[in-house]
């Protein structure tokens, strides 16, 4: 199994810690691919400001990128999700707990 | 099915990007409990230090704290990591898919 590092989750998790750059994930996992202007259309933010978060998504390796002329178009490559997953896959027994737990344990506080 | 604000996966994902906060669930998904100065312990990191990553891990709700006299509790709470974990899920297909398409689409930036 590969290892993966650190640093690749720390730049996957925090490149989801923003509302526009999940939105900008769920377009482009609706269509093939998308140009940088119709990915930014619906958004009310300036291009440059669409195009600095699609540079956090693709440092992330999250989002590909590959001009064709003037045209750039963008795709989702969610591959570092599954690391993310996997992460969180390991304490999937802890939110199935007993809450009753958690509430006698919150309750100790005094 | 509850409706979960962006502001909440904002939060969870912020704080899962960072390896010392990882490591300190990490820590807290092997214990029932562990005093702050307990989790501590392992890490090259002062005290003040360790409790902001502590805050950071209350406020996105994955960390219960409890104190009883001087000892402060910490708990793992990741009932956040399921809609982290729901949110991620919706893209599974995608890092299933054929990795020849995203290179044919690479290959076409010249």
């Amino acid at each position: 199994m590969v290892k993966y590092s650190d640093q690749a989750l720390d730049r996957t998790f925090a490149a989801l810690a923003d509302p526009t750059r999940r939105a900008l994930l769920a377009r482009l996992g609706k269509r093939d691919s998308l140009s940088v202007s119709e990915l930014a259309q619906p958004f009310s933010m300036s291009l440059p400001a669409i195009m600095k978060h699609l540079d956090v998504l693709s440092d992330a390796g999250l989002v590909a990128r590959a001009k064709t002329g003037r045209v750039v178009a963008c795709r989702l490559t969610a591959a570092p999700m599954e690391q993310a997953m996997e992460w969180l896959n390991r304490y999937q027994r802890f939110w199935s707990d007993n809450l009753d737990r958690l509430a006698a344990f919150v309750e100790e506080d005094s």
